[in-house]
């Protein structure tokens, strides 16, 4: 089992065998949270905390869970109502945590990057939980697992990425497990919502939903980001259901076995029909959220292996 | 031992010997946390989500720390902060957290029948702890503890619950409780503030307290649900208190013996006088709150019994 | 071994063996706090009830990893969120609380006094983590820990307490500390800032800052409890870190070796320069956080001792 990194900070620094083996070990854990007592032991004696910058029940839910379910010490830091509106900094908020000594810290925070920043100030591992529109790479690796598991395998499947392109860390941390995965991936929405450039990256774009699903085997529906289109264009949500939101006729244009996902929480009647939505037949949607919590402890467990292989450092 | 149901969602569905199993249970929780060393091991393994869509501090806490004590995994989720204001249906906040696999989900929710629907939903164990104006099941069974370590039974008492019925699932669930254990019911307040056809119920009807409270074992007093009466008649804090609110004088009435409840929080000279519920001859009012977390304690264990003698279902 | 109290409300009521017998039990958990394994049965069995009717990430935080390193049940209540909203009164809030029987309950609380009248009410160890400008005796005594180690002792040593004296119950809590273990204590902030009569304490007050920090050891800086200042003098920033900021220039009058404390969360350019606060070799503030945590640890233990020692009470 190789998975040789501190900190769990996005998709891009990983190799295809440590997303394998991530995953492998997350199948474990999906069995282990199907039990009645699902209680272990993997993370016992270690503080975790999470510092949400950005409101996120679901999220922040299936951290906490993953952490408690292995023996942790779980604290949760709404870092909204703290002292960064007390004029602290995020380096300063960082050290002062840092001090307590937490093994292991979830962050998420509105701008690209600053998780990246706040894991080169401190001593312990740390999960990038969202940051900006760069990377959330729990949820790429959930939605590998959630794909692996319906499809049978992560490699040489076609997967639509359909929706705002542009303002999502999920579908940028998806497309760079996807494409190291050697899956075809196609990009689907409006111009508008799509990033320049992005063609050049090996992917298939396309504006038309009934032309980009055609013979997909997945199709991954996003959230509309309202709350990040700052100033731009946002698209009327009748308009954009009619044009890009997934129901039966558009789906039909996919192959048959084609699975249905989306991140959550959904927009009913925008990104997705409703029926649809709940058609367990097609619909992965509430794997996805299982996968999550089984994702989260497998990244947790081995970035732990990996503290308790390494002598503690001492705090300057 | 007989408890043989899945969700505890009303006092409506229990039977008298059921209802008994569970106070015989609390009265052990009792005992148990009025020890130094109060942390045991019945919910260990199982994972227990407190959901609550209204805020109430001392439920969410006394659900919690009974969680705790009995070494559950336990999760508050605020839903006020949460996914529903980003557009998602309750049922697919259910079926999100469900695909989580909580054992025990405890919910309290503004709308009368929404828990109900909810555990339609999932395959945990769900508790009501208070659904709109339907039923708040633990409040009833805390009462009830707290009535009969005080009286020595349960049964054929006279038992006046005072004040604003029409808006309380407190009265409700007591009603019904009290009821099935063969007690002698009155219910005193102004009309507006009294469900329509309730005499028909089998009770008796005041709106004279000094009338209502005579002889009686029991003086229930509720709380003025100011948030719960949309457009209707709002009383006056000061005539309600000269009518309605408990005060010596409308206790004498009552039998020498007779104990006063409230399920707080109080408005002091409002619903009920200050000296007197302070009155540890009188007041049960901190009993109550006592017998809360050990009835909480006790409903748990009873339904995680339950979940372990099934067979764990696979989420579909 | 000695520390005989019921509670920790203060620093005034402690004598200097038992303020050692407290640091001393810090310095073991100094170090078990940088082991990777960190889980302790000091207060297991027990229930940690924080209240903060004043927010406060930090010290909550601190308090809340304290009891969870040690094993206890730990749950947050945020007062701010909670009945006191719906009327009900501080002691009311306290009775409930006692009834649900905790163990250790720490209290923050914006008035003075607030916390020692809520411990008159309950039967569990009182922590006060600060209340109004009275006292705040775990930061005293983390700050104290945190000299102590710097220094190798914790005596006769020449220390300044820079800047909002008036509105700060660290300066007063520290400043009991100080002269109980027998050091020199000098004031220095604007008269504006000073409260009336300190210097009969056996102080020097100052209200220059390089007058006041010759040769001290130790350079204590507050912070500018803006919130705390209803309708009095608010000084301009810019002119406040002119004349009362800490920079390089104004620290070189104090000996060569003095540290630099605060603490926290900082007004970077405004009670302090930032490079100087992140300066290793001068400045002790990361110090400080982690010496809080081990602090909290070694209180709670203390009193959960005693707390063991006592027979348990029976709720009236």
């Amino acid at each position: 089992m190789r998975f040789d990194h501190r900190h769990l900070l996005g998709i891009e620094p990983l190799r295809p065998d440590e997303i394998t083996t991530i995953l492998d070990l997350s199948d474990q854990y999906v069995d282990f949270n199907r039990r009645r007592d699902k209680h272990a032991k993997a993370l016992a004696g270690l503080t975790q905390i999470n510092m949400f910058f950005e409101n996120s029940t679901r999220t922040q839910a299936s951290f906490e869970l993953a952490g408690k379910r292995l023996g942790a010490d779980v604290m949760n830091m709404s870092m909204q109502a703290s002292s960064i509106k007390k004029g602290e900094t995020l380096i300063d908020t960082a050290m002062t945590l840092n001090a307590m000594h937490p093994d292991l810290l979830v962050v998420r925070h509105p701008h690209s990057g600053a998780v990246d920043l706040l894991a080169q100030k401190v001593n312990c591992a740390v999960l990038n939980a969202g940051d900006g529109r760069h990377e959330h790479p729990t949820q790429a690796l959930l939605d590998a697992l959630t794909i692996r598991r319906a499809k049978g395998r992560l490699h040489r499947l076609s997967i639509a990425i359909c929706g705002d392109i542009a303002h999502s860390r999920v579908a940028r941390s998806n497309l760079l497990l996807l494409h190291k995965m050697e899956n075809r991936i196609r990009l689907i929405g409006p111009s508008t919502l799509m990033p320049a450039g992005i063609d050049a990256f090996g992917v298939e774009v396309f504006d038309d939903m009934r032309e980009g699903l055609k013979d997909v085997d997945v199709v991954m529906m996003l959230r509309l980001q309202k709350e990040r289109m700052d100033g731009g264009f946002i698209p009327s949500e009748r308009e954009y259901y009619h044009r890009y939101g997934l129901d039966a006729d558009k789906l039909s244009f996919a192959k048959e076995d084609a699975i249905v996902m989306h991140p959550g929480p959904m927009n009913r009647g925008v990104e997705i029909d409703g029926t649809l939505a709940d058609d367990i037949n097609r619909s992965v949607i509430q794997d996805q959220v299982e996968m999550g919590v089984a994702v989260r402890m497998a990244a947790m467990d081995l970035l732990a292996r990996n503290l308790r292989a390494r002598p503690t450092e001492v705090v300057a």
